[in-house]
Protein backbone atom coordinates (compact mmCIF):
# COMPACT_ATOMS: atom_id res chain seq x y z
CA UNK A 1 0.00 0.00 0.00
CA UNK A 2 1.17 3.57 -0.88
CA UNK A 3 1.76 6.03 2.10
CA UNK A 4 -0.12 9.74 1.49
CA UNK A 5 1.88 12.22 3.01
CA UNK A 6 -0.03 15.28 3.71
CA UNK A 7 1.60 18.14 3.30
CA UNK A 8 -0.51 20.28 5.38
CA UNK A 9 -1.11 20.98 8.83
CA UNK A 10 -4.71 21.40 8.44
CA UNK A 11 -6.92 19.38 10.78
CA UNK A 12 -10.28 19.30 8.80
CA UNK A 13 -7.72 17.74 5.87
CA UNK A 14 -6.49 14.87 7.63
CA UNK A 15 -9.73 14.32 9.19
CA UNK A 16 -11.51 14.37 5.79
CA UNK A 17 -9.11 11.69 4.30
CA UNK A 18 -9.43 9.56 7.90
CA UNK A 19 -12.85 9.24 6.92
CA UNK A 20 -12.98 8.37 3.60
CA UNK A 21 -10.37 5.06 5.00
CA UNK A 22 -7.00 6.94 4.44
CA UNK A 23 -4.57 6.94 6.67
CA UNK A 24 -2.52 10.18 6.05
CA UNK A 25 1.10 10.90 7.58
CA UNK A 26 0.93 14.50 8.29
CA UNK A 27 4.37 16.15 7.61
CA UNK A 28 4.14 20.35 7.00
CA UNK A 29 5.58 21.95 4.54
CA UNK A 30 7.35 25.25 5.12
CA UNK A 31 6.99 27.52 1.91
CA UNK A 32 6.46 30.98 1.82
CA UNK A 33 3.70 31.51 0.30
CA UNK A 34 4.01 35.03 -1.02
CA UNK A 35 7.49 34.82 -2.47
CA UNK A 36 6.14 31.81 -4.12
CA UNK A 37 3.11 33.46 -6.18
CA UNK A 38 5.69 36.49 -6.68
CA UNK A 39 8.03 34.17 -8.45
CA UNK A 40 5.34 32.93 -10.52
CA UNK A 41 3.52 35.68 -11.16
CA UNK A 42 0.18 34.47 -10.57
CA UNK A 43 -2.84 35.85 -9.51
CA UNK A 44 -6.03 34.27 -10.46
CA UNK A 45 -7.42 32.43 -7.59
CA UNK A 46 -7.23 29.14 -9.16
CA UNK A 47 -3.53 29.47 -10.00
CA UNK A 48 -2.60 30.68 -7.03
CA UNK A 49 -4.51 27.63 -5.25
CA UNK A 50 -2.75 25.09 -7.87
CA UNK A 51 0.57 26.82 -7.61
CA UNK A 52 0.93 26.66 -3.71
CA UNK A 53 -0.55 23.08 -3.68
CA UNK A 54 2.75 22.34 -5.89
CA UNK A 55 5.04 24.64 -3.95
CA UNK A 56 4.00 22.57 -0.71
CA UNK A 57 3.99 19.29 -2.07
CA UNK A 58 7.39 19.46 -3.70
CA UNK A 59 8.77 20.56 -0.70
CA UNK A 60 7.97 17.94 1.51
CA UNK A 61 8.91 15.41 -1.47
CA UNK A 62 12.34 16.98 -1.35
CA UNK A 63 12.71 15.83 2.17
CA UNK A 64 14.96 12.39 2.29
CA UNK A 65 13.29 11.42 6.30
CA UNK A 66 10.18 10.02 3.96
CA UNK A 67 8.40 6.71 3.99
CA UNK A 68 9.49 4.30 1.66
CA UNK A 69 6.39 4.08 -1.36
CA UNK A 70 5.10 7.65 -0.55
CA UNK A 71 2.94 9.54 -2.50
CA UNK A 72 2.68 13.46 -1.16
CA UNK A 73 -0.03 15.38 -1.72
CA UNK A 74 -0.02 19.27 -1.06
CA UNK A 75 -3.37 21.37 -1.05
CA UNK A 76 -4.43 24.96 -1.43
CA UNK A 77 -7.28 26.89 -0.77
CA UNK A 78 -8.58 30.19 -2.15
CA UNK A 79 -12.10 31.98 -1.68
CA UNK A 80 -13.12 34.18 -4.14
CA UNK A 81 -16.11 36.59 -3.79
CA UNK A 82 -16.40 39.18 -6.89
CA UNK A 83 -12.50 38.03 -8.51
CA UNK A 84 -11.62 39.02 -4.74
CA UNK A 85 -9.65 36.57 -2.58
CA UNK A 86 -10.45 36.20 1.05
CA UNK A 87 -8.03 35.19 3.90
CA UNK A 88 -8.75 35.10 7.64
CA UNK A 89 -10.23 38.29 8.66
CA UNK A 90 -7.54 40.39 10.77
CA UNK A 91 -10.28 40.51 14.04
CA UNK A 92 -13.39 40.37 15.19
CA UNK A 93 -14.66 43.29 13.00
CA UNK A 94 -13.23 42.13 9.84
CA UNK A 95 -15.10 39.57 10.12
CA UNK A 96 -18.27 41.24 11.43
CA UNK A 97 -17.83 43.37 8.32
CA UNK A 98 -16.92 40.45 6.16
CA UNK A 99 -20.41 38.76 7.17
CA UNK A 100 -22.61 41.48 6.38
CA UNK A 101 -21.11 41.90 2.92
CA UNK A 102 -21.91 38.25 2.03
CA UNK A 103 -25.08 37.13 3.48
CA UNK A 104 -27.14 36.08 0.84
CA UNK A 105 -24.42 35.88 -1.69
CA UNK A 106 -22.13 33.26 -3.01
CA UNK A 107 -18.54 32.44 -3.45
CA UNK A 108 -16.22 30.36 -5.62
CA UNK A 109 -13.80 28.08 -3.24
CA UNK A 110 -10.98 27.21 -5.34
CA UNK A 111 -8.64 24.32 -3.96
CA UNK A 112 -4.87 23.37 -5.55
CA UNK A 113 -3.94 19.84 -5.25
CA UNK A 114 -0.64 18.49 -5.92
CA UNK A 115 0.44 15.02 -6.19
CA UNK A 116 4.50 13.52 -6.14
CA UNK A 117 5.08 9.84 -6.25
CA UNK A 118 8.07 9.05 -5.16
CA UNK A 119 7.62 5.00 -5.12
CA UNK A 120 10.51 3.14 -6.27
CA UNK A 121 8.43 0.96 -8.57
CA UNK A 122 5.97 3.41 -9.41
CA UNK A 123 5.32 6.07 -12.26
CA UNK A 124 7.38 8.85 -11.02
CA UNK A 125 4.91 11.38 -11.70
CA UNK A 126 3.79 14.32 -10.47
CA UNK A 127 0.47 16.14 -11.27
CA UNK A 128 -2.46 18.22 -10.30
CA UNK A 129 -5.38 20.17 -10.36
CA UNK A 130 -7.91 22.56 -9.21
CA UNK A 131 -11.18 21.91 -7.71
CA UNK A 132 -14.28 25.00 -7.77
CA UNK A 133 -17.10 24.72 -5.29
CA UNK A 134 -19.53 27.48 -5.51
CA UNK A 135 -20.88 28.39 -2.26
CA UNK A 136 -24.57 30.25 -1.38
CA UNK A 137 -23.88 31.86 2.30
CA UNK A 138 -27.81 32.13 3.97
CA UNK A 139 -29.11 35.49 4.84
CA UNK A 140 -27.76 36.03 8.12
CA UNK A 141 -29.50 38.19 10.94
CA UNK A 142 -27.13 40.58 12.51
CA UNK A 143 -27.60 38.86 16.05
CA UNK A 144 -26.47 35.75 13.97
CA UNK A 145 -23.58 37.20 12.62
CA UNK A 146 -22.36 38.80 16.38
CA UNK A 147 -22.70 35.80 17.52
CA UNK A 148 -20.74 33.90 15.35
CA UNK A 149 -17.96 36.11 15.50
CA UNK A 150 -18.46 35.94 19.35
CA UNK A 151 -17.87 31.79 19.15
CA UNK A 152 -14.16 32.97 17.79
CA UNK A 153 -14.43 30.21 15.11
CA UNK A 154 -14.40 32.76 11.89
CA UNK A 155 -11.34 34.61 13.03
CA UNK A 156 -9.48 31.47 12.43
CA UNK A 157 -10.37 30.20 8.93
CA UNK A 158 -10.16 31.99 5.47
CA UNK A 159 -13.00 33.23 4.41
CA UNK A 160 -14.77 33.73 7.87
CA UNK A 161 -16.21 30.56 7.86
CA UNK A 162 -15.92 26.55 7.71
CA UNK A 163 -19.02 24.07 6.37
CA UNK A 164 -18.05 21.32 8.71
CA UNK A 165 -18.12 23.53 12.18
CA UNK A 166 -20.46 25.74 13.66
CA UNK A 167 -20.95 27.39 10.40
CA UNK A 168 -22.95 24.49 8.57
CA UNK A 169 -26.05 26.17 9.02
CA UNK A 170 -25.03 29.59 7.36
CA UNK A 171 -24.13 27.90 3.88
CA UNK A 172 -27.67 27.32 2.44
CA UNK A 173 -26.17 25.29 -0.52
CA UNK A 174 -23.03 24.29 -2.53
CA UNK A 175 -22.60 23.61 -6.30
CA UNK A 176 -19.51 21.01 -6.68
CA UNK A 177 -17.81 18.90 -4.25
CA UNK A 178 -18.18 19.14 -0.60
CA UNK A 179 -15.00 18.16 1.06
CA UNK A 180 -13.05 20.79 -1.73
CA UNK A 181 -14.82 23.32 0.60
CA UNK A 182 -13.37 21.56 3.98
CA UNK A 183 -9.88 21.61 2.15
CA UNK A 184 -9.27 18.27 -0.12
CA UNK A 185 -11.43 17.03 -2.77
CA UNK A 186 -11.83 13.16 -2.35
CA UNK A 187 -12.90 12.80 -6.13
CA UNK A 188 -10.55 14.94 -7.42
CA UNK A 189 -7.91 13.37 -5.14
CA UNK A 190 -9.41 10.12 -6.62
CA UNK A 191 -8.63 10.71 -10.66
CA UNK A 192 -5.30 12.46 -9.70
CA UNK A 193 -4.56 8.99 -8.06
CA UNK A 194 -5.74 7.11 -11.12
CA UNK A 195 -3.41 9.07 -13.36
CA UNK A 196 -0.24 7.67 -11.53
CA UNK A 197 -1.61 4.49 -11.94
CA UNK A 198 -3.04 3.90 -8.01
CA UNK A 199 -6.79 2.85 -7.43
CA UNK A 200 -8.64 4.39 -4.79
CA UNK A 201 -8.98 1.14 -2.87
CA UNK A 202 -5.43 0.64 -2.94
CA UNK A 203 -5.26 3.43 -0.66
CA UNK A 204 -7.62 2.31 2.07
CA UNK A 205 -5.95 1.14 4.83
CA UNK A 206 -6.79 -2.44 6.35
CA UNK A 207 -10.44 -2.47 7.95
CA UNK A 208 -11.74 1.00 7.36
CA UNK A 209 -14.79 1.49 9.01
CA UNK A 210 -17.56 4.25 9.70
CA UNK A 211 -20.53 4.52 11.46
CA UNK A 212 -23.17 4.03 8.94
CA UNK A 213 -25.60 6.67 8.28
CA UNK A 214 -28.76 5.82 10.00
CA UNK A 215 -32.40 5.41 9.24
CA UNK B 1 -31.50 27.59 25.96
CA UNK B 2 -33.86 24.64 24.05
CA UNK B 3 -32.45 21.00 24.58
CA UNK B 4 -33.25 19.50 20.98
CA UNK B 5 -34.08 15.90 21.33
CA UNK B 6 -33.19 13.83 18.01
CA UNK B 7 -35.67 11.33 17.09
CA UNK B 8 -33.58 9.37 15.31
CA UNK B 9 -30.78 6.36 15.72
CA UNK B 10 -28.96 7.67 12.93
CA UNK B 11 -25.31 8.29 14.70
CA UNK B 12 -24.55 10.71 11.15
CA UNK B 13 -27.09 12.96 12.42
CA UNK B 14 -26.07 12.90 15.50
CA UNK B 15 -22.49 13.73 14.24
CA UNK B 16 -23.66 16.61 12.13
CA UNK B 17 -25.59 18.00 14.75
CA UNK B 18 -22.49 18.10 17.30
CA UNK B 19 -20.10 19.60 14.86
CA UNK B 20 -22.20 22.19 14.29
CA UNK B 21 -22.12 22.75 17.74
CA UNK B 22 -25.99 21.77 18.68
CA UNK B 23 -25.90 19.13 21.72
CA UNK B 24 -28.92 16.48 20.59
CA UNK B 25 -30.06 14.40 23.20
CA UNK B 26 -31.28 11.26 21.09
CA UNK B 27 -34.55 9.57 21.97
CA UNK B 28 -35.45 6.81 18.89
CA UNK B 29 -38.49 6.68 17.79
CA UNK B 30 -40.97 3.23 17.11
CA UNK B 31 -42.54 3.76 13.96
CA UNK B 32 -44.21 1.43 11.75
CA UNK B 33 -42.87 3.11 8.40
CA UNK B 34 -45.35 1.16 6.44
CA UNK B 35 -47.84 1.16 8.03
CA UNK B 36 -47.29 5.25 8.41
CA UNK B 37 -46.84 5.67 4.57
CA UNK B 38 -49.88 3.42 3.78
CA UNK B 39 -52.35 5.41 6.22
CA UNK B 40 -51.53 8.20 4.36
CA UNK B 41 -51.07 6.86 0.86
CA UNK B 42 -48.09 8.35 0.02
CA UNK B 43 -45.75 7.35 -2.34
CA UNK B 44 -43.94 10.51 -3.80
CA UNK B 45 -40.48 9.95 -2.04
CA UNK B 46 -40.77 13.91 -0.73
CA UNK B 47 -43.80 13.16 0.64
CA UNK B 48 -42.92 9.73 2.08
CA UNK B 49 -39.76 11.59 3.96
CA UNK B 50 -41.77 14.49 5.12
CA UNK B 51 -44.98 11.93 6.68
CA UNK B 52 -41.96 9.38 7.99
CA UNK B 53 -40.24 13.00 10.15
CA UNK B 54 -43.20 13.70 11.36
CA UNK B 55 -44.38 10.50 12.38
CA UNK B 56 -41.06 9.98 14.39
CA UNK B 57 -41.30 13.59 15.90
CA UNK B 58 -44.72 13.32 16.97
CA UNK B 59 -43.94 9.86 18.69
CA UNK B 60 -41.44 10.67 20.73
CA UNK B 61 -43.40 14.36 21.40
CA UNK B 62 -46.05 11.82 23.37
CA UNK B 63 -43.80 10.69 25.75
CA UNK B 64 -44.03 12.02 29.00
CA UNK B 65 -39.98 11.57 29.95
CA UNK B 66 -39.05 14.13 27.99
CA UNK B 67 -36.66 17.47 28.96
CA UNK B 68 -38.53 20.31 30.57
CA UNK B 69 -38.03 23.12 27.23
CA UNK B 70 -37.69 20.29 24.17
CA UNK B 71 -37.61 20.76 20.73
CA UNK B 72 -38.07 17.52 19.47
CA UNK B 73 -36.56 16.90 15.43
CA UNK B 74 -37.40 14.22 13.44
CA UNK B 75 -36.11 13.04 9.97
CA UNK B 76 -36.21 10.87 7.21
CA UNK B 77 -34.49 10.32 4.12
CA UNK B 78 -35.16 8.62 0.99
CA UNK B 79 -33.15 8.21 -2.07
CA UNK B 80 -34.31 9.11 -5.59
CA UNK B 81 -33.02 7.69 -8.51
CA UNK B 82 -35.58 8.03 -12.53
CA UNK B 83 -38.47 8.21 -9.75
CA UNK B 84 -37.35 5.21 -7.40
CA UNK B 85 -36.68 4.92 -4.07
CA UNK B 86 -33.93 2.83 -2.88
CA UNK B 87 -33.47 1.09 0.35
CA UNK B 88 -30.70 -0.42 1.88
CA UNK B 89 -29.32 -3.31 -0.38
CA UNK B 90 -30.32 -6.80 0.57
CA UNK B 91 -26.78 -8.30 0.35
CA UNK B 92 -23.83 -7.55 -1.61
CA UNK B 93 -25.61 -8.87 -4.85
CA UNK B 94 -28.00 -6.61 -4.65
CA UNK B 95 -25.27 -3.48 -3.74
CA UNK B 96 -23.04 -4.42 -6.87
CA UNK B 97 -25.82 -4.32 -9.30
CA UNK B 98 -27.19 -0.84 -8.23
CA UNK B 99 -23.57 0.57 -8.24
CA UNK B 100 -23.34 -1.16 -11.70
CA UNK B 101 -26.71 0.87 -12.29
CA UNK B 102 -26.08 4.48 -10.63
CA UNK B 103 -22.19 5.10 -11.61
CA UNK B 104 -21.88 7.78 -13.55
CA UNK B 105 -25.35 8.88 -12.90
CA UNK B 106 -27.44 11.27 -10.34
CA UNK B 107 -29.81 11.03 -7.59
CA UNK B 108 -31.53 13.20 -5.43
CA UNK B 109 -31.67 12.74 -1.63
CA UNK B 110 -35.12 13.88 -0.13
CA UNK B 111 -34.46 14.61 3.89
CA UNK B 112 -37.91 15.70 5.52
CA UNK B 113 -37.87 17.23 8.98
CA UNK B 114 -40.31 17.59 11.71
CA UNK B 115 -39.87 19.69 14.85
CA UNK B 116 -42.38 19.97 17.26
CA UNK B 117 -42.14 22.36 20.14
CA UNK B 118 -42.78 21.51 23.45
CA UNK B 119 -41.32 24.51 25.76
CA UNK B 120 -43.87 25.60 28.13
CA UNK B 121 -42.98 29.64 26.94
CA UNK B 122 -42.89 28.04 23.00
CA UNK B 123 -44.55 28.83 20.50
CA UNK B 124 -46.65 25.41 20.76
CA UNK B 125 -45.81 25.21 16.95
CA UNK B 126 -45.09 21.77 15.13
CA UNK B 127 -43.11 22.66 11.59
CA UNK B 128 -41.44 20.52 8.70
CA UNK B 129 -40.09 21.09 5.38
CA UNK B 130 -38.34 18.36 2.94
CA UNK B 131 -34.52 19.46 1.44
CA UNK B 132 -33.40 18.30 -1.75
CA UNK B 133 -30.20 17.39 -2.99
CA UNK B 134 -28.67 16.38 -6.26
CA UNK B 135 -25.88 13.81 -5.71
CA UNK B 136 -23.90 12.85 -9.12
CA UNK B 137 -22.26 9.52 -8.65
CA UNK B 138 -18.81 8.75 -9.95
CA UNK B 139 -18.24 6.43 -12.74
CA UNK B 140 -16.54 3.44 -10.69
CA UNK B 141 -15.19 0.84 -12.05
CA UNK B 142 -15.64 -2.63 -12.04
CA UNK B 143 -12.99 -3.21 -9.77
CA UNK B 144 -13.95 -0.37 -7.18
CA UNK B 145 -17.40 -1.47 -6.75
CA UNK B 146 -16.17 -4.71 -6.01
CA UNK B 147 -13.88 -3.33 -2.91
CA UNK B 148 -16.32 -0.89 -2.40
CA UNK B 149 -18.86 -3.60 -1.41
CA UNK B 150 -16.42 -5.68 0.22
CA UNK B 151 -15.66 -2.77 2.94
CA UNK B 152 -19.52 -3.72 3.96
CA UNK B 153 -20.23 -0.04 4.06
CA UNK B 154 -22.76 -0.05 1.26
CA UNK B 155 -24.94 -2.69 2.97
CA UNK B 156 -25.80 -0.66 5.90
CA UNK B 157 -26.76 2.53 4.41
CA UNK B 158 -29.66 3.60 2.13
CA UNK B 159 -28.65 3.45 -1.31
CA UNK B 160 -25.69 1.59 -0.96
CA UNK B 161 -23.63 4.74 -0.45
CA UNK B 162 -22.05 7.24 2.03
CA UNK B 163 -20.90 10.82 1.23
CA UNK B 164 -18.98 11.32 4.58
CA UNK B 165 -17.12 7.93 5.26
CA UNK B 166 -15.85 5.61 2.47
CA UNK B 167 -18.07 6.63 -0.67
CA UNK B 168 -16.59 10.61 -0.28
CA UNK B 169 -14.49 9.88 -3.27
CA UNK B 170 -17.27 8.29 -5.37
CA UNK B 171 -19.55 11.19 -5.11
CA UNK B 172 -18.54 13.44 -7.66
CA UNK B 173 -20.59 16.52 -7.24
CA UNK B 174 -23.54 17.53 -5.32
CA UNK B 175 -26.27 20.16 -6.09
CA UNK B 176 -27.59 21.62 -3.00
CA UNK B 177 -26.64 20.49 1.29
CA UNK B 178 -24.09 18.36 1.70
CA UNK B 179 -25.44 17.75 5.42
CA UNK B 180 -29.19 17.12 3.49
CA UNK B 181 -27.64 13.71 2.29
CA UNK B 182 -25.86 12.88 5.45
CA UNK B 183 -29.63 12.80 7.08
CA UNK B 184 -29.71 16.60 8.63
CA UNK B 185 -29.85 19.76 6.88
CA UNK B 186 -28.44 22.47 9.00
CA UNK B 187 -29.79 25.58 7.12
CA UNK B 188 -33.27 23.89 6.96
CA UNK B 189 -33.10 23.19 10.12
CA UNK B 190 -32.10 27.03 11.36
CA UNK B 191 -34.88 28.30 8.66
CA UNK B 192 -37.90 25.83 10.74
CA UNK B 193 -36.34 26.72 14.36
CA UNK B 194 -36.75 30.64 13.26
CA UNK B 195 -40.71 29.92 12.36
CA UNK B 196 -41.14 28.68 15.93
CA UNK B 197 -39.11 32.06 16.94
CA UNK B 198 -35.45 30.37 18.03
CA UNK B 199 -32.27 31.97 16.05
CA UNK B 200 -30.12 29.39 15.43
CA UNK B 201 -27.15 30.54 17.82
CA UNK B 202 -30.16 30.01 20.99
CA UNK B 203 -29.30 25.99 20.03
CA UNK B 204 -25.82 26.22 20.66
CA UNK B 205 -24.22 24.21 23.52
CA UNK B 206 -21.77 26.45 25.74
CA UNK B 207 -18.43 27.06 24.23
CA UNK B 208 -18.55 25.37 21.16
CA UNK B 209 -15.81 24.33 19.65
CA UNK B 210 -14.30 22.84 16.46
CA UNK B 211 -10.74 22.19 14.55
CA UNK B 212 -10.33 24.77 11.96
CA UNK B 213 -10.28 24.83 8.21
CA UNK B 214 -6.22 25.16 8.23
CA UNK B 215 -4.26 26.12 5.33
Amino acid sequence: MPTLVLASASPARKATLLAAGLDPVVTVSAVDEEAVTAHYGVTDPQDVALVLARAKAEHVAARDDLPEHTIVLGCDSVLEIDGRTHGKPAGPAEATEHWQNIRGRHGTLHTGHWLVDLRPDGSGGSTGAVGATTVHFAHLTDHEIDAYVATGEPLHVAGAFTIDGLGGAFIDRIDGDHHCVVGVSLPLLRTLLAELGITWPDMWRANPTRPPRGD
